[in-house]
Protein backbone atom coordinates (compact mmCIF):
# COMPACT_ATOMS: atom_id res chain seq x y z
CA UNK A 1 0.00 0.00 0.00
CA UNK A 2 1.75 3.57 -1.15
CA UNK A 3 0.96 5.98 0.72
CA UNK A 4 2.99 9.49 -0.14
CA UNK A 5 4.24 12.01 1.91
CA UNK A 6 6.07 15.40 1.58
CA UNK A 7 9.73 15.54 2.32
CA UNK A 8 12.86 12.68 2.31
CA UNK A 9 13.55 9.68 4.19
CA UNK A 10 12.87 10.30 8.63
CA UNK A 11 10.81 12.68 7.73
CA UNK A 12 8.29 13.14 10.83
CA UNK A 13 5.39 12.64 8.37
CA UNK A 14 7.03 9.01 7.43
CA UNK A 15 6.91 8.37 10.86
CA UNK A 16 3.00 9.19 11.25
CA UNK A 17 2.22 7.35 8.22
CA UNK A 18 4.05 4.29 9.85
CA UNK A 19 2.25 4.86 12.98
CA UNK A 20 -1.07 5.19 11.08
CA UNK A 21 -0.79 2.23 8.97
CA UNK A 22 1.05 -0.28 11.58
CA UNK A 23 3.83 -0.49 8.97
CA UNK A 24 1.27 -2.26 6.28
CA UNK A 25 2.90 0.63 4.28
CA UNK A 26 5.27 1.56 1.82
CA UNK A 27 5.90 6.11 2.56
CA UNK A 28 7.44 7.63 -0.70
CA UNK A 29 8.77 10.99 0.21
CA UNK A 30 8.42 13.77 -2.48
CA UNK A 31 9.47 17.35 -2.87
CA UNK A 32 6.57 19.56 -2.55
CA UNK A 33 2.97 19.10 -0.96
CA UNK A 34 1.66 19.21 -4.72
CA UNK A 35 3.26 16.26 -5.78
CA UNK A 36 1.64 14.62 -3.11
CA UNK A 37 -2.21 15.55 -4.50
CA UNK A 38 -0.82 14.70 -7.83
CA UNK A 39 0.41 11.16 -6.94
CA UNK A 40 -3.08 10.47 -4.98
CA UNK A 41 -4.46 11.94 -8.34
CA UNK A 42 -2.89 9.58 -10.58
CA UNK A 43 -3.68 6.53 -8.45
CA UNK A 44 -0.03 5.56 -7.99
CA UNK A 45 -0.16 6.59 -4.28
CA UNK A 46 -3.38 5.11 -2.58
CA UNK A 47 -2.96 7.16 -0.08
CA UNK A 48 -1.36 10.69 0.95
CA UNK A 49 -0.37 11.92 4.13
CA UNK A 50 0.01 15.56 5.50
CA UNK A 51 0.66 17.72 8.59
CA UNK A 52 -2.44 20.40 8.85
CA UNK A 53 -1.84 21.42 12.61
CA UNK A 54 0.66 21.70 15.43
CA UNK A 55 -0.02 22.10 19.14
CA UNK A 56 2.75 24.55 19.33
CA UNK A 57 2.73 26.39 15.31
CA UNK A 58 -0.35 26.65 14.41
CA UNK A 59 -2.04 25.39 10.80
CA UNK A 60 0.34 24.07 8.39
CA UNK A 61 -1.01 26.68 6.04
CA UNK A 62 -0.07 25.43 2.44
CA UNK A 63 -1.35 22.19 3.14
CA UNK A 64 -4.93 23.55 4.54
CA UNK A 65 -4.75 25.65 1.46
CA UNK A 66 -3.85 22.67 -0.95
CA UNK A 67 -6.70 20.71 0.54
CA UNK A 68 -9.62 23.45 -0.50
CA UNK A 69 -8.38 23.34 -3.89
CA UNK A 70 -7.82 19.54 -4.44
CA UNK A 71 -10.04 16.69 -5.07
CA UNK A 72 -8.77 14.27 -2.23
CA UNK A 73 -11.07 12.80 0.39
CA UNK A 74 -9.89 12.76 4.22
CA UNK A 75 -10.43 9.59 5.71
CA UNK A 76 -8.55 9.62 8.96
CA UNK A 77 -6.29 11.78 11.18
CA UNK A 78 -3.16 10.87 13.00
CA UNK A 79 -1.55 12.63 15.80
CA UNK A 80 2.36 12.05 16.43
CA UNK A 81 4.41 13.53 19.30
CA UNK A 82 7.12 15.62 18.13
CA UNK A 83 10.65 15.13 19.87
CA UNK A 84 13.27 17.11 18.68
CA UNK A 85 16.68 15.71 18.34
CA UNK A 86 20.35 17.45 17.69
CA UNK A 87 22.23 15.45 15.46
CA UNK A 88 25.60 14.83 14.24
CA UNK A 89 28.31 13.33 12.83
CA UNK A 90 29.62 10.50 15.00
CA UNK A 91 32.77 11.61 17.17
CA UNK A 92 30.96 15.15 17.03
CA UNK A 93 30.60 16.68 21.04
CA UNK A 94 27.45 18.92 21.69
CA UNK A 95 30.24 21.37 22.77
CA UNK A 96 32.12 21.43 18.92
CA UNK A 97 28.60 22.31 17.43
CA UNK A 98 28.57 26.03 15.72
CA UNK A 99 25.63 25.97 13.84
CA UNK A 100 23.08 23.92 12.93
CA UNK A 101 20.07 22.82 10.31
CA UNK A 102 16.25 22.85 10.26
CA UNK A 103 13.31 23.73 9.62
CA UNK A 104 12.49 27.25 10.51
CA UNK A 105 9.60 26.48 12.86
CA UNK A 106 11.87 23.29 14.34
CA UNK A 107 14.62 26.04 14.85
CA UNK A 108 11.99 28.39 16.16
CA UNK A 109 10.82 26.13 18.70
CA UNK A 110 14.19 24.74 19.96
CA UNK A 111 15.43 28.70 20.21
CA UNK A 112 15.97 28.48 23.90
CA UNK A 113 18.30 25.37 23.94
CA UNK A 114 20.19 26.80 20.33
CA UNK A 115 20.68 30.41 22.53
CA UNK A 116 22.06 28.77 25.50
CA UNK A 117 24.89 27.16 23.52
CA UNK A 118 25.48 29.91 21.20
CA UNK A 119 24.51 27.74 18.23
CA UNK A 120 23.60 29.39 14.91
CA UNK A 121 20.55 28.33 13.46
CA UNK A 122 20.52 27.93 9.69
CA UNK A 123 16.96 27.83 7.77
CA UNK A 124 16.73 24.13 5.59
CA UNK A 125 13.46 23.10 3.98
CA UNK A 126 12.85 20.12 5.86
CA UNK A 127 14.38 18.68 9.29
CA UNK A 128 14.79 15.19 7.50
CA UNK A 129 16.50 17.00 4.83
CA UNK A 130 18.58 18.74 7.20
CA UNK A 131 19.74 15.47 8.60
CA UNK A 132 20.31 14.26 4.72
CA UNK A 133 22.75 17.33 4.36
CA UNK A 134 24.58 17.05 7.10
CA UNK A 135 25.49 13.77 6.83
CA UNK A 136 26.65 14.49 2.93
CA UNK A 137 28.52 17.84 3.71
CA UNK A 138 30.15 16.35 6.72
CA UNK A 139 31.49 19.34 7.77
CA UNK A 140 32.91 20.04 11.25
CA UNK A 141 31.31 21.75 13.89
CA UNK A 142 27.68 21.31 11.81
CA UNK A 143 24.36 19.30 13.25
CA UNK A 144 20.81 18.95 12.11
CA UNK A 145 17.82 19.33 13.93
CA UNK A 146 15.21 16.29 13.79
CA UNK A 147 14.00 13.01 14.65
CA UNK A 148 15.33 10.55 16.35
CA UNK A 149 14.67 8.58 12.90
CA UNK A 150 16.96 10.65 10.90
CA UNK A 151 19.82 9.47 12.81
CA UNK A 152 19.41 5.97 11.90
CA UNK A 153 18.35 6.85 8.46
CA UNK A 154 21.49 8.86 7.69
CA UNK A 155 23.96 7.49 10.05
CA UNK A 156 24.05 10.33 12.51
CA UNK A 157 24.66 10.51 16.55
CA UNK A 158 21.92 11.43 18.60
CA UNK A 159 24.12 14.39 20.06
CA UNK A 160 20.54 15.40 22.88
CA UNK A 161 17.18 14.31 22.46
CA UNK A 162 13.54 16.34 23.17
CA UNK A 163 15.34 19.61 22.79
CA UNK A 164 11.97 21.73 22.38
CA UNK A 165 11.37 24.35 24.66
CA UNK A 166 7.59 23.64 25.10
CA UNK A 167 7.96 19.71 25.82
CA UNK A 168 4.53 18.83 24.61
CA UNK A 169 4.74 19.57 21.08
CA UNK A 170 1.97 17.29 18.89
CA UNK A 171 1.33 17.39 15.33
CA UNK A 172 -2.01 16.40 13.88
CA UNK A 173 -1.85 15.14 9.77
CA UNK A 174 -4.22 14.04 7.25
CA UNK A 175 -4.87 10.97 5.48
CA UNK A 176 -6.63 10.97 2.01
CA UNK A 177 -7.67 9.03 -0.78
CA UNK A 178 -8.38 10.44 -4.71
CA UNK A 179 -11.87 11.72 -5.06
CA UNK A 180 -14.35 13.71 -3.63
CA UNK A 181 -16.77 11.07 -2.00
CA UNK A 182 -15.80 8.80 1.12
CA UNK A 183 -14.62 4.90 0.05
CA UNK A 184 -16.96 2.15 1.33
CA UNK A 185 -17.39 1.33 4.83
CA UNK A 186 -15.20 4.51 5.85
CA UNK A 187 -16.15 5.08 9.54
CA UNK A 188 -17.09 8.68 10.12
CA UNK A 189 -17.09 10.33 13.88
CA UNK A 190 -15.58 13.08 12.86
CA UNK A 191 -15.94 16.20 9.66
CA UNK A 192 -13.79 18.94 8.67
CA UNK A 193 -15.19 21.09 5.57
CA UNK A 194 -14.39 24.41 4.83
CA UNK A 195 -16.37 27.66 4.05
CA UNK A 196 -16.46 31.13 2.47
CA UNK A 197 -18.55 33.43 4.52
CA UNK A 198 -20.17 36.00 2.94
CA UNK A 199 -18.87 40.13 3.01
CA UNK A 200 -21.81 41.37 5.05
CA UNK A 201 -21.54 42.00 8.76
CA UNK A 202 -22.49 38.95 10.73
CA UNK A 203 -22.28 36.15 8.36
CA UNK A 204 -19.96 34.34 9.58
CA UNK A 205 -21.65 34.24 13.10
CA UNK A 206 -24.70 33.10 10.58
CA UNK A 207 -22.68 30.34 9.07
CA UNK A 208 -21.65 29.11 12.95
CA UNK A 209 -25.24 28.92 13.98
CA UNK A 210 -25.96 26.49 11.06
CA UNK A 211 -23.45 24.07 13.43
CA UNK A 212 -25.11 24.79 16.83
CA UNK A 213 -28.21 25.10 15.98
CA UNK A 214 -28.18 20.92 15.17
CA UNK A 215 -26.08 20.99 18.82
CA UNK A 216 -22.80 20.18 16.67
CA UNK A 217 -19.64 21.20 18.37
CA UNK A 218 -16.86 22.81 16.86
CA UNK A 219 -13.45 21.41 17.46
CA UNK A 220 -11.49 23.76 15.36
CA UNK A 221 -11.92 26.78 13.42
CA UNK A 222 -8.87 28.20 11.26
CA UNK A 223 -9.12 31.38 8.85
CA UNK A 224 -7.05 31.63 5.73
CA UNK A 225 -7.06 34.27 3.11
CA UNK A 226 -8.26 34.08 -0.50
CA UNK A 227 -5.30 34.95 -2.29
CA UNK A 228 -7.24 36.76 -5.65
CA UNK A 229 -9.28 38.79 -2.79
CA UNK A 230 -7.41 40.37 -0.59
CA UNK A 231 -8.82 40.33 3.25
CA UNK A 232 -11.34 37.81 2.39
CA UNK A 233 -11.05 34.84 3.99
CA UNK A 234 -12.28 31.39 4.49
CA UNK A 235 -13.00 29.22 7.20
CA UNK A 236 -11.67 25.44 7.96
CA UNK A 237 -14.17 23.45 10.36
CA UNK A 238 -13.41 20.58 12.32
CA UNK A 239 -16.80 18.82 14.05
CA UNK A 240 -18.00 16.01 16.00
CA UNK A 241 -19.93 14.48 13.84
CA UNK A 242 -19.83 12.13 11.20
CA UNK A 243 -20.88 13.05 7.48
CA UNK A 244 -23.81 10.17 7.24
CA UNK A 245 -25.33 11.79 10.76
CA UNK A 246 -28.63 13.45 9.74
CA UNK A 247 -27.94 16.57 11.99
CA UNK A 248 -24.66 17.18 10.09
CA UNK A 249 -26.38 16.77 6.95
CA UNK A 250 -28.83 19.11 7.79
CA UNK A 251 -26.25 21.95 8.88
CA UNK A 252 -24.39 21.45 5.81
CA UNK A 253 -27.18 21.93 3.34
CA UNK A 254 -28.55 25.25 5.45
CA UNK A 255 -24.74 26.45 5.48
CA UNK A 256 -24.78 26.44 1.83
CA UNK A 257 -27.64 28.94 1.81
CA UNK A 258 -25.16 31.18 4.40
CA UNK A 259 -21.75 30.88 2.61
CA UNK A 260 -20.71 31.30 -0.54
CA UNK A 261 -18.73 28.37 -0.68
CA UNK A 262 -18.93 24.75 1.24
CA UNK A 263 -16.48 21.90 0.57
CA UNK A 264 -16.59 19.23 2.21
CA UNK A 265 -12.63 17.95 2.64
CA UNK A 266 -13.36 14.60 4.82
CA UNK A 267 -15.01 12.31 7.56
CA UNK A 268 -12.95 9.85 9.33
CA UNK A 269 -12.98 8.27 12.91
CA UNK A 270 -11.23 9.91 15.79
CA UNK A 271 -7.73 9.09 16.53
CA UNK A 272 -6.15 8.88 20.40
CA UNK A 273 -3.81 11.30 20.72
CA UNK B 1 11.45 59.41 16.77
CA UNK B 2 12.72 55.96 16.61
CA UNK B 3 11.11 52.79 15.31
CA UNK B 4 12.11 49.53 15.54
CA UNK B 5 11.31 47.13 12.64
CA UNK B 6 12.02 42.99 12.20
CA UNK B 7 14.99 42.72 9.97
CA UNK B 8 17.73 44.52 8.08
CA UNK B 9 18.17 47.85 5.93
CA UNK B 10 15.94 47.55 2.84
CA UNK B 11 13.15 45.40 4.86
CA UNK B 12 9.28 45.63 3.83
CA UNK B 13 8.83 46.52 7.51
CA UNK B 14 11.11 49.99 6.65
CA UNK B 15 9.35 50.81 3.53
CA UNK B 16 5.96 50.38 5.97
CA UNK B 17 7.56 52.36 8.17
CA UNK B 18 8.70 55.05 6.24
CA UNK B 19 5.09 54.85 4.07
CA UNK B 20 3.62 55.61 7.98
CA UNK B 21 5.50 57.80 9.62
CA UNK B 22 6.17 59.52 6.23
CA UNK B 23 9.49 59.73 6.80
CA UNK B 24 9.21 61.53 9.98
CA UNK B 25 10.96 58.49 11.72
CA UNK B 26 14.77 56.91 12.13
CA UNK B 27 13.53 53.40 11.62
CA UNK B 28 15.78 50.36 13.26
CA UNK B 29 16.13 46.88 12.53
CA UNK B 30 16.62 43.99 15.04
CA UNK B 31 17.07 40.46 14.22
CA UNK B 32 13.55 39.10 16.19
CA UNK B 33 10.62 40.26 16.63
CA UNK B 34 11.32 39.91 20.35
CA UNK B 35 13.60 42.33 20.23
CA UNK B 36 11.11 44.80 18.74
CA UNK B 37 9.21 44.19 22.03
CA UNK B 38 11.82 44.58 24.12
CA UNK B 39 12.65 47.97 22.72
CA UNK B 40 9.74 49.59 22.55
CA UNK B 41 9.32 48.56 26.88
CA UNK B 42 12.42 50.19 27.22
CA UNK B 43 11.64 52.94 26.13
CA UNK B 44 14.84 53.06 23.41
CA UNK B 45 12.21 53.03 20.66
CA UNK B 46 8.88 55.28 20.65
CA UNK B 47 6.96 52.79 18.00
CA UNK B 48 7.40 48.83 17.03
CA UNK B 49 6.59 47.98 13.41
CA UNK B 50 5.64 44.37 12.85
CA UNK B 51 3.78 42.65 10.18
CA UNK B 52 0.77 40.92 11.29
CA UNK B 53 -1.16 39.17 8.29
CA UNK B 54 -0.69 39.05 4.39
CA UNK B 55 -2.80 38.74 1.62
CA UNK B 56 -1.47 35.76 0.20
CA UNK B 57 -0.06 33.96 3.16
CA UNK B 58 -2.32 34.92 6.06
CA UNK B 59 -1.44 35.52 9.41
CA UNK B 60 2.54 36.12 10.60
CA UNK B 61 2.08 33.70 13.55
CA UNK B 62 4.85 34.76 15.31
CA UNK B 63 3.81 38.20 15.99
CA UNK B 64 0.11 37.53 17.24
CA UNK B 65 1.80 35.22 19.65
CA UNK B 66 3.82 38.10 21.07
CA UNK B 67 1.33 40.55 20.82
CA UNK B 68 -1.00 38.27 23.35
CA UNK B 69 1.80 38.45 25.44
CA UNK B 70 3.69 41.71 25.68
CA UNK B 71 2.55 44.85 27.11
CA UNK B 72 2.08 46.96 24.38
CA UNK B 73 -0.73 49.06 22.82
CA UNK B 74 -1.59 49.18 18.70
CA UNK B 75 -1.90 52.53 17.55
CA UNK B 76 -1.99 52.41 13.92
CA UNK B 77 -2.40 49.68 10.97
CA UNK B 78 -0.74 50.00 7.51
CA UNK B 79 -1.26 48.34 4.64
CA UNK B 80 1.88 47.92 2.21
CA UNK B 81 1.98 46.54 -1.17
CA UNK B 82 4.48 43.44 -1.76
CA UNK B 83 6.45 43.88 -5.12
CA UNK B 84 8.56 41.14 -4.97
CA UNK B 85 12.33 41.89 -6.97
CA UNK B 86 14.94 39.57 -8.38
CA UNK B 87 18.28 41.24 -7.34
CA UNK B 88 21.72 40.37 -8.53
CA UNK B 89 25.25 42.18 -9.20
CA UNK B 90 25.19 44.41 -11.93
CA UNK B 91 26.35 43.00 -14.95
CA UNK B 92 24.63 39.19 -14.20
CA UNK B 93 22.03 38.51 -16.64
CA UNK B 94 18.63 36.33 -15.88
CA UNK B 95 19.91 33.61 -17.54
CA UNK B 96 22.69 33.58 -15.44
CA UNK B 97 21.26 33.42 -12.00
CA UNK B 98 20.91 29.52 -11.21
CA UNK B 99 20.25 29.89 -7.14
CA UNK B 100 18.40 32.35 -5.58
CA UNK B 101 17.94 33.20 -1.54
CA UNK B 102 15.04 34.56 0.27
CA UNK B 103 12.06 34.12 3.33
CA UNK B 104 10.65 30.63 2.52
CA UNK B 105 7.09 32.70 2.06
CA UNK B 106 8.30 35.20 -0.82
CA UNK B 107 10.25 32.14 -2.48
CA UNK B 108 7.07 30.28 -2.26
CA UNK B 109 5.25 33.16 -3.87
CA UNK B 110 7.31 33.37 -6.54
CA UNK B 111 7.82 29.64 -7.70
CA UNK B 112 6.10 29.87 -10.91
CA UNK B 113 8.82 32.03 -12.43
CA UNK B 114 11.88 30.80 -10.58
CA UNK B 115 10.28 27.09 -11.83
CA UNK B 116 9.97 28.35 -15.14
CA UNK B 117 13.24 29.51 -15.62
CA UNK B 118 14.95 26.25 -13.63
CA UNK B 119 16.17 28.31 -11.11
CA UNK B 120 16.47 26.74 -7.36
CA UNK B 121 15.43 28.41 -4.14
CA UNK B 122 16.66 28.56 -1.03
CA UNK B 123 15.32 29.24 1.97
CA UNK B 124 16.66 32.56 4.45
CA UNK B 125 15.18 33.95 7.42
CA UNK B 126 14.78 37.86 5.71
CA UNK B 127 14.20 38.75 2.05
CA UNK B 128 16.36 41.68 3.05
CA UNK B 129 18.83 39.55 4.64
CA UNK B 130 18.89 37.80 1.22
CA UNK B 131 20.24 40.78 -0.59
CA UNK B 132 22.46 41.70 2.20
CA UNK B 133 24.26 38.08 1.99
CA UNK B 134 24.06 38.05 -2.00
CA UNK B 135 26.09 41.13 -2.41
CA UNK B 136 28.47 40.23 0.57
CA UNK B 137 28.96 36.43 -0.88
CA UNK B 138 29.68 38.28 -4.60
CA UNK B 139 29.42 34.33 -5.89
CA UNK B 140 28.31 34.29 -9.58
CA UNK B 141 25.24 32.19 -10.43
CA UNK B 142 23.02 33.85 -7.19
CA UNK B 143 20.01 36.01 -6.57
CA UNK B 144 17.82 37.48 -3.87
CA UNK B 145 14.21 37.95 -3.79
CA UNK B 146 13.64 41.26 -1.76
CA UNK B 147 12.22 44.80 -2.46
CA UNK B 148 13.02 47.23 -4.84
CA UNK B 149 14.92 49.62 -2.28
CA UNK B 150 16.94 46.63 -1.43
CA UNK B 151 18.85 47.09 -5.02
CA UNK B 152 19.80 50.49 -3.61
CA UNK B 153 20.46 49.64 0.24
CA UNK B 154 23.16 47.40 -1.21
CA UNK B 155 23.60 48.15 -4.29
CA UNK B 156 22.54 45.31 -6.38
CA UNK B 157 20.85 45.82 -9.72
CA UNK B 158 16.78 44.81 -10.02
CA UNK B 159 16.92 41.37 -12.93
CA UNK B 160 13.05 41.32 -12.85
CA UNK B 161 10.01 43.39 -10.80
CA UNK B 162 6.96 42.11 -9.50
CA UNK B 163 7.92 38.44 -9.98
CA UNK B 164 5.17 37.19 -7.64
CA UNK B 165 2.51 34.90 -9.36
CA UNK B 166 -0.26 36.52 -7.74
CA UNK B 167 0.17 40.42 -8.00
CA UNK B 168 -2.23 41.59 -5.65
CA UNK B 169 -0.25 40.83 -2.55
CA UNK B 170 -0.90 43.01 0.59
CA UNK B 171 0.92 43.29 3.67
CA UNK B 172 -0.94 43.96 6.76
CA UNK B 173 1.21 45.76 9.56
CA UNK B 174 0.47 46.62 13.07
CA UNK B 175 2.01 49.58 15.19
CA UNK B 176 1.90 50.35 18.49
CA UNK B 177 3.52 51.99 21.46
CA UNK B 178 4.53 50.41 25.33
CA UNK B 179 1.72 49.99 27.62
CA UNK B 180 -1.73 48.63 27.98
CA UNK B 181 -3.88 51.84 27.52
CA UNK B 182 -4.47 54.04 24.69
CA UNK B 183 -2.36 57.29 24.37
CA UNK B 184 -4.04 61.03 24.82
CA UNK B 185 -5.92 61.96 21.73
CA UNK B 186 -5.38 58.47 19.98
CA UNK B 187 -8.15 58.34 16.80
CA UNK B 188 -9.97 55.09 17.35
CA UNK B 189 -11.98 53.31 14.57
CA UNK B 190 -11.10 49.54 14.46
CA UNK B 191 -10.37 47.63 18.08
CA UNK B 192 -8.15 44.32 17.51
CA UNK B 193 -8.26 41.77 20.65
CA UNK B 194 -7.53 38.14 21.82
CA UNK B 195 -10.02 36.06 23.76
CA UNK B 196 -9.84 32.39 25.01
CA UNK B 197 -12.85 30.45 24.10
CA UNK B 198 -14.32 28.13 27.09
CA UNK B 199 -13.72 24.22 26.23
CA UNK B 200 -17.51 23.77 25.74
CA UNK B 201 -19.78 23.16 22.80
CA UNK B 202 -20.94 26.43 21.30
CA UNK B 203 -18.69 28.75 23.54
CA UNK B 204 -16.83 30.33 20.56
CA UNK B 205 -20.18 31.10 19.37
CA UNK B 206 -21.38 32.51 22.43
CA UNK B 207 -18.26 34.77 22.12
CA UNK B 208 -19.02 36.25 18.71
CA UNK B 209 -22.58 36.78 19.60
CA UNK B 210 -21.70 39.53 22.28
CA UNK B 211 -20.63 41.32 19.33
CA UNK B 212 -23.38 40.58 17.26
CA UNK B 213 -25.68 41.48 19.63
CA UNK B 214 -24.11 45.11 19.15
CA UNK B 215 -23.96 45.51 16.08
CA UNK B 216 -20.36 45.25 15.48
CA UNK B 217 -19.14 43.98 12.99
CA UNK B 218 -16.12 41.77 12.72
CA UNK B 219 -13.52 42.37 10.08
CA UNK B 220 -11.14 39.55 10.88
CA UNK B 221 -11.14 36.18 13.18
CA UNK B 222 -7.82 33.87 13.84
CA UNK B 223 -7.19 31.00 15.37
CA UNK B 224 -3.98 30.65 17.55
CA UNK B 225 -2.56 27.51 19.71
CA UNK B 226 -2.29 27.98 23.15
CA UNK B 227 1.27 25.86 23.15
CA UNK B 228 0.60 24.80 26.74
CA UNK B 229 -2.89 23.31 26.18
CA UNK B 230 -2.19 20.91 23.12
CA UNK B 231 -5.47 21.77 20.77
CA UNK B 232 -7.03 24.47 22.68
CA UNK B 233 -6.91 27.83 20.97
CA UNK B 234 -7.57 31.45 21.53
CA UNK B 235 -9.08 34.13 18.63
CA UNK B 236 -7.80 36.92 17.65
CA UNK B 237 -10.39 39.21 16.37
CA UNK B 238 -10.44 42.65 14.55
CA UNK B 239 -13.92 44.55 14.77
CA UNK B 240 -15.22 48.22 13.24
CA UNK B 241 -15.36 50.63 16.44
CA UNK B 242 -13.08 52.59 18.95
CA UNK B 243 -12.52 51.10 22.29
CA UNK B 244 -14.60 54.62 23.49
CA UNK B 245 -17.48 53.59 21.63
CA UNK B 246 -19.98 52.32 24.37
CA UNK B 247 -20.91 49.05 22.34
CA UNK B 248 -17.80 48.01 22.09
CA UNK B 249 -16.88 48.78 25.64
CA UNK B 250 -20.48 46.26 26.58
CA UNK B 251 -19.50 43.83 23.95
CA UNK B 252 -15.90 43.61 25.55
CA UNK B 253 -17.32 43.43 29.31
CA UNK B 254 -19.87 40.64 28.08
CA UNK B 255 -17.09 38.70 26.66
CA UNK B 256 -15.65 38.20 29.83
CA UNK B 257 -18.06 36.63 30.68
CA UNK B 258 -17.70 34.03 28.27
CA UNK B 259 -14.49 33.41 27.22
CA UNK B 260 -11.63 32.84 29.84
CA UNK B 261 -9.13 35.54 28.61
CA UNK B 262 -10.00 38.82 27.12
CA UNK B 263 -7.46 41.37 25.73
CA UNK B 264 -7.39 44.10 23.71
CA UNK B 265 -4.25 44.73 21.88
CA UNK B 266 -5.09 48.53 20.68
CA UNK B 267 -7.36 50.34 18.61
CA UNK B 268 -6.91 52.54 15.73
CA UNK B 269 -7.58 54.30 12.71
CA UNK B 270 -8.76 52.55 9.79
CA UNK B 271 -5.78 52.57 7.38
CA UNK B 272 -6.43 53.02 3.38
CA UNK B 273 -5.04 50.19 1.85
Amino acid sequence: MKVAFQGVKGAYSEEAARKHFKDGCEPSGYAYSEQVFETVASGVSEYGILPVENSIAGAVAVNLDLLLKEDVFVVAECYLPIRHCLLAHKGVSLEEVKQVFSHPVALAQCRDFLTRRLIKAVPEYDTAGSAKLIAERHIPGEAAIASKGCAEAYGLNVLEENIQTVKDNITRFFIFVRGSKAPKGQTMQKTSLVFGARHKPGSLLDCLKRFADHGINLTRLESRPVPENPFEYVFFVDLVGGLEDKGVQAAIAELAEDAHRVKVLGSYPVAPR
